[in-house]
């Protein structure tokens, strides 16, 4: 029994920190590098790739949307040959530089609203899960568990991970509680932390009604821009080892 | 005996469309494609890479200072370790673009103002070779003929491709004349299609002063911007099919 | 009875060249300057200044979505608080520039989708047009004939232009055929002149039925970046002129 | 007897938060605000003019090299003409959202490399300083006491004000010693504060042999990204009670 705990990194430019890399790389398995299209420019990464191999963090590439003023949150209506381009370069461009320290890319995870919006349209999804198959086939998409990202990898055979999060109240239908209602955010540690280890022993989440509901992830998202992140990390790591659940990367 | 012909191309961005690249693409052997920092985005150097395949034109990265305002021409002063990492980037990118076609990048040429730079600044140049070295070990680079770069790629072993002009007039040491004496440019085709026939067969160029001087150079730039581009190019190819030089590319 | 001619102008970005605002200045009666947002750099807007002065044009700023790589044609998702202030700073940065010159400007035409997400959406429209008026309550604003816009300039009492177009079939409602149906698009400058010529003199236009439709405007758009702009331009002011109907600017 | 303290304020730009506005700002008499070049998007420059007003302080605009990867901190070589016109933008944008509120922007202060290379180059400085003062002939230029800046602001008879530093150790030229070089930067908050209090009172400051030098200086600059730069105010604003120095604006 295992989880894999993935977090946004490498998301600072230039001037502008962002973001507490180094404080949080010790207790994830997977960290998502910023490819330059919302944070993260050439320099920042190659720092991020440095952290993730001296941590033995598993690296994949986080692609966004070309919108560096609205951090990649605004949704953006772009073609999906363009869109699907714009990822390709991305992930590619991450992919090299991983390679240049004779490391390997192991999977991508779309950022912010591309990740929303991908799990919701399906063509979306599609094309641009594609394009990331063009750059390499063996790379692993990382997406919202029981999104049309899920669907569509399993209809075309594309490898998943899917991710279920640590500090967000779900709702009956196994989505996520909008963050402009209250109560959509989770920060006790100690809670966020028992969310875990039920999604990770049982498959399975409380709604916002106080009911189990089926939620098959592999991996968890934690917020590293969140200042609580290290004490909800921590409460996690704790929790998890008394319970006998392994954290380790979804990579085999 | 043989020379190659190479042109920028893939600089076009959003809807600002730049260079003539359809009617070039038959008459080069080479093409150096924008990465996006100059020109050139993520769709538009998709399409280039289609159009080299198509035209059976060897595909190099064409990487930039970070200045889309100033189409990489402006010199900037940037932290050789950064700098490094911005043209590694750009480089990643592009190969990681073009082997998602089944097709292989084979060499490197700086653009702009960091081609000059590097082309007479050995620290700079030493650092940016490496950096691309890192991101391929067979990856040519393509330099100035008679530069520092040329200089760095024999001490450091790096393979190299030296380059020289088709229109612009040389000084007795070797050096383009400025672009603001008058004389630089070389506007007929038939003037500049005789300075590539020298090149090609004797490694020699007239200078401004009349006298031939030495010019190792494997290929040639033609600028694809010039509204006359297309002239020129079929000037040098009448002249070199008469004198029997074939156009062909330093791959091998 | 008079009608004004409106053009965008000033896009072009660095060494990317937009439109052919020499060769169009000449027939129109009102530019809208790009504001840097989706193109229009500052040296660019102050050439593009100098040459309404010469022509004797009224200057009105042309603001945008914040996406140069998208030309400001894609529309995109932002906080209204956050917008307006992009709006503001370009109408703000416009009408200083213009000021130096010891000019005016006049008015305001919003771009590409942050138009057509006005044209349609009350509340963006709204905190948009207020923006504006904060910035000089004097600034007219110019936008669909029929739309949110309007309707929202007369309840706010903000001076307000409505615009058509030469070159685009309307529909029964007043609305214009979207450009991927056939026929969108008038390509003959003598029915694009004839349209004008309707709307100018009786405050009507053709629909896709050939019914007449009721359409007050008192400015027609013209697309600068369309190769036949000049010749369209000629056609209407040869049947405007043989209609005795003046071409003349809004501003009084 | 008085002074007046400013500090670089408005530097942050989408999510990417910079500095410490809201506790430098009780402390402060001029703030310099980023213009969007290389920090400053348009809703953080609003939400810093709000601050400015809420406190009382005096606005100045704080134009920078187009560079908002390097944070306006690497030299660029751009034609005056250009580099103008940039400033002239940027100013005009600042201005216009200003007088938006009722209010009025009083200065402007030229931002990191463009700052340093505005001091020692005349041309450079002359170019710019002239479009300042078309935008408005009332601004005041702040630059570097002893500067080519202030030079030309006399030749020119533009408004200057003379800036001198807190926390940097000066040279017997009075220069200021560079940042590479141990002991050039102040840490210690009463040491600033003894620095200030000799430039504000007597017009000279220690150079780094332990004399005492002429330094005409009517502000100080506050570097509000440091970490201690609360404490340093705090220390600054006790020694000149104390020695019954006023800390006020240089505007009238």
């Amino acid at each position: 029994m295992n989880i894999d705990l993935n977090c946004d990194m490498g998301e600072s430019y230039g001037n502008f920190k962002m973001g507490n890399d180094e404080a949080v790389f010790p207790y994830i398995t997977s960290c998502n590098i910023a490819c330059g299209f919302h944070g993260g420019d050439p320099i920042h990464i190659e720092k991020t790739i440095q952290l993730a191999i001296h941590h033995g963090v598993k690296m994949g590439a986080h692609p966004s949307y070309p919108d560096l003023g609205g951090f990649g949150r605004r949704k953006m209506v772009i073609p999906l040959k363009e869109l699907t381009s714009i990822v390709k370069y991305q992930v590619a461009a991450l992919k090299g530089l991983v390679e240049s320290y004779g490391e390997k890319l192991h999977y991508v995870k779309p950022h912010g609203a591309l990740y929303n919006s991908m799990a919701d349209n399906r063509e979306e999804a599609a094309s641009v899960m594609e394009g990331i198959r063009e750059i390499d086939p063996f790379l692993i998409v990382m997406g919202l568990a029981g999104s049309e990202m899920e669907q569509i990898a399993q209809e075309k055979e594309i490898p998943f991970v899917a991710e279920a999060f640590a500090d967000r109240q779900y709702l009956s239908n196994g989505r996520l509680m909008p963050r402009s209602r209250k109560g959509s955010v989770i920060h006790d540690p100690e809670k966020a932390a028992e969310q875990v280890l039920h999604i990770a022993r049982e498959g399975k989440v409380k709604d916002d009604q106080g009911n189990r509901i089926q939620l098959n992830a592999q991996t968890i998202c934690i917020h590293g821009d969140n200042p609580g992140a290290v004490n909800i990390l921590q409460a996690i790591h704790q929790k998890l080892a008394q319970a006998q659940v392994q954290i380790r990367s979804f990579v085999i």
